[in-house]
């Protein structure tokens, strides 16, 4: 290969604005050139210049708001951070053994796990795209391990196909591939799409499905050694005299169809979901401590926002020791404010009409979470299955397997339900012993010998009965990004919001740091202005 | 979810069995209900009732050897295992910083790579199937991480589309899905395909191709948010008042064609290759040395096999020693013979006439692996790609970017190349320093701008030079496999061959092990008849 005129030309471009202008100058002209379009992120904000003595109240010490408390901080700011709860992180959480947590109705669970397993109810799983969030967690020494988020090993299930029996992914996925490509070959042969694809490409498209969709000589998708090779064998190659393999019957089509395979094919290759993700080393609360030992000193905790208002002299917070009741009052040029929109619409909250209407808008999801402890992890030993997920159609909606300690003994944690809509409905209305009874019903459709066998005990969070979140994460329409979305994010007089709801990243940790990050960025602008 | 009467059944049947027969017998009849054929192994083998002082002399002392050597002394049997290299493992093997390698011509390289990082000549990662292997790991303790085999956001290059730049897999594969995906539609529009699909599965996979293509509401494959989706964005979600994405332009379907990444599509969905891949934490050496712990005291290394010979009594092989020269003779009743059949074709080596035409019947194949130290994770830092391959058209075939230590400072050991075929025959008549130089110039094309700049050292192995293997693996035809398989692994009287290329798990370390383990068995057998 010669490297050509264009790619010098290029090169010294790029070495030449990164001498001018370092490492964002360089990414961005990276950006331009068509090289990295992965992020919106290009480092840590820069806030130079604060007037010395100006200040900042953050509510909340989730991610948005100690990533807003570091960085104005470290700017020259005077920030204050004020916590309801007792721990920072937020949604950032994760439950381990011998934990205590109480839900709205007043129903508590001990967590029983044993040492070193968790279940994090809310973030579980990093997009290597989430550079910000990456960013933060090398600046802050937080380790990542891989998160297996494509299993082809792992099954889908639907009740009203294969009467109600799991398939695995790669016979499924194999099977809707070849069928997929037999159908389109027939369809180039029959002359059905000469008006569409030149006589070229339609000789360079059969070879392609013939090889991406195992099809034989003829361009059929028959049982054989070739399908075998991607759905699974009868019997899988071996050693020695019997070391032939056997291939394995194709499933029938319609019953293919009907699984909605197609819905897990899209969702691995959803960019949120592409490979390679990761998770934290020892739950995903390991972030939020990180964050947390950046900005523990600005901390109050167990501190109830019961007011906020804003005149042309700054922001006055009121709240309440959520232990002693007794009420405080903080003050400050500005706001950035981070609490759920679900909490923070039904606050006396100073912000104007408009804004008032954007945060009683958007809804929030109320997903629901189980961990289930089970004595060995039968799901490795029998099933060959290490970390991903088992879909299914009923309410649990999935399983998912740890993607830690693999092959280990002794008891281990997977997630019994990630319930959404109805699913997530049905389960917040239930006691916690009810829950578990339910999910480990539904989920022994995946493994009928082991799931009530090796049960252990379990613990759940039905997020709209958090009671300092109210619901999971916000869910905007295209109606209500059109109506709402600009006046949410822009500043309120001296207060700006900033965390999930306030980003195109909706429900990711991302979405948090990058708005944040975004609203900070304003309200130095503004302060300088002042 | 009902459980019904032919589950409860079932489960019933299975308790019953596992009370009865223990684990195999459950695990096979759990297979037999088509619920695990994952693998041909079902435990280590039973030897019972070996003959006091019955002997057995092992050849090499890779893993097949190894693994014979162990299980045989468990059994009774009195073993001795004689090894060419002063190192065991065989082809389990990886290049640390300070080895030094000659290869066959005379070349000694000094591996230079930093503390900790390391080159996988040969075998390099483990399918969740291949349960023999994974056994004995567990067994001896070897710790596995996940290998990222599937990487969405890696890049595939043709020399012949895009004016030969690389494009990312995701965009690609996004396109070609959805381009299918609007032809098949089209065609059912067009009654092309009455004959061929009911009218109920139509509408069904019309849905399915609209959701699994990301197609538009009139079913067409579009420039949008939908397929930008899943091919990647202009401008990704991002947080704020600027958060909104922007959408990709698609690429021309007959350029995307032109790469072949349908190739690259079916080559993720083989079952070899499917997630979740392993492999050991430190090096595939770790195996081997695991293997080695297990076995070490009956191994005589340095041992330059020069003759095999048996008789009515037994096996007699002489060895010479590499360092001093000097001959000896080594004596048992039976012999697994585990070298390399480029080798042992060379040999003097007692066997029939038969089964010598079988040994010279398989040819090895030709890999060539150079191991590249980078200053930097500039693939990690600047193009967001953690583990996983680039695939090129190009000789080197693929570059391979490290699967552990992700996010580390310093620097880390990249595959350079996997070559084959032609672009192994050209690597491995070049001298190590123009191996380096050839593959650098080559996976330039995928970072351009740090390939070369970020380059410290390499170390490369070309197996047709190793000089104990003289080729990588066995590669049967289907005609070698006719004519010669079951002669190959038959007892030539007193010995049996084992080792990957006596099985239909070629080239992969599980093929050793089951070939091992089933070679034994026999061998057991007729001992219990002699």
């Amino acid at each position: 290969m010669e490297r050509t005129g264009h790619k010098t030309t290029r090169r010294q471009l790029l070495s030449a604005i990164g001498m001018l202008g370092g490492t964002a100058a360089l990414y961005n002209m990276m950006t331009t050139l068509g090289h990295a379009a992965e992020t919106q992120f290009t480092g840590p904000p820069n806030l130079s210049g604060a007037r010395p003595g100006a200040s900042v109240i953050v509510l909340g010490a989730g991610l948005a708001g100690m990533v807003a408390a570091y960085e104005l901080t470290k700017a020259g700011y005077k920030v204050r951070v004020l916590e309801y709860q007792p721990r920072a992180g937020g949604r950032n959480w994760s439950l381990h053994g011998g934990d205590t947590y109480t839900e709205l109705g007043g129903a508590t669970q001990k967590v029983g796990f044993a040492n070193g397993n968790y279940l994090n109810p809310g973030p579980w799983r990093i997009p290597h795209h989430h550079r910000t969030l990456l960013h933060y967690c090398k600046s802050f020494g937080v380790a990542l391990e891989p998160f297996i988020q494509f299993n082809h090993n792992a099954y889908v299930h639907n009740t009203d196909a294969f009467g109600g029996k799991p398939q695995r992914f790669k016979a499924l996925a194999a099977d809707f591939e070849g069928n997929v490509a037999e159908l389109l070959g027939k369809a180039i042969d029959l002359k059905g799409l000469d008006a569409e694809v030149t006589a070229e490409d339609r000789d360079r498209l059969k070879e392609a499905l013939r090889n991406w969709g195992m099809l034989d000589h003829d361009m059929r998708y028959t049982k054989g050694l070739k399908s075998a090779s991607h759905r699974g064998y009868d019997r899988p190659p071996g050693g020695g005299v019997n070391g032939a393999p056997t291939p394995s019957d194709l499933l029938p089509f319609d019953e293919v169809l009907k699984t909605g395979i197609w819905n897990n094919m899209a969702f691995f290759m959803n960019h949120e979901f592409q490979t390679t993700m990761f998770q934290p080393v020892g739950g995903m609360d390991q972030i939020g401590k990180a964050f947390a030992k950046q900005v523990q000193a600005l901390i109050t905790h167990n501190a109830k926002v019961t007011k906020i208002s804003q005149d042309k002299k700054g922001v006055t917070v009121s709240y309440s020791d959520t232990g002693s009741g007794q009420i405080s009052e903080a003050k400050a040029d500005y706001c950035v404010c981070t609490i759920p929109l679900t909490v923070l619409s039904q606050l006396d909250n100073g912000l104007s009409p408009k804004m008032q209407a954007a945060v009683a808008a958007v809804p929030y999801s109320n997903s629901v979470k189980v961990g289930l402890e089970m004595k060995r992890r039968f799901w490795e030993e029998d099933a060959s299955i290490y970390g991903g997920h088992s879909f299914t159609n009923q309410g649990i909606s999935l399983i998912s397997y740890p993607n830690n300690n693999f092959f280990k003994d002794g008891p281990a944690v997977l997630l019994g339900a990630f319930a959404s809509g109805m699913g997530g409905y049905q389960l917040a209305g239930m006691t916690p012993e009810q829950r578990i009874e339910a999910v480990l019903e539904q989920g022994s459709v995946f493994h009928p010998e082991s799931y009530r066998k090796e049960f252990m005990n379990g613990a759940s969070v039905a997020w709209s009965r958090v009671p300092w979140a109210l619901g999971c994460c916000a869910r905007w329409t295209e109606e209500t990004r059109k109506e709402h979305y600009q006046t949410l994010v822009s500043m309120d007089d001296r207060i700006v919001l900033a965390g999930e709801h306030a980003s195109y990243v909706g429900c990711w940790m991302e979405g948090a740091l990058l708005s944040s990050l975004d609203a900070i960025s304003r309200l130095h602008k503004r302060a300088l202005e002042a």
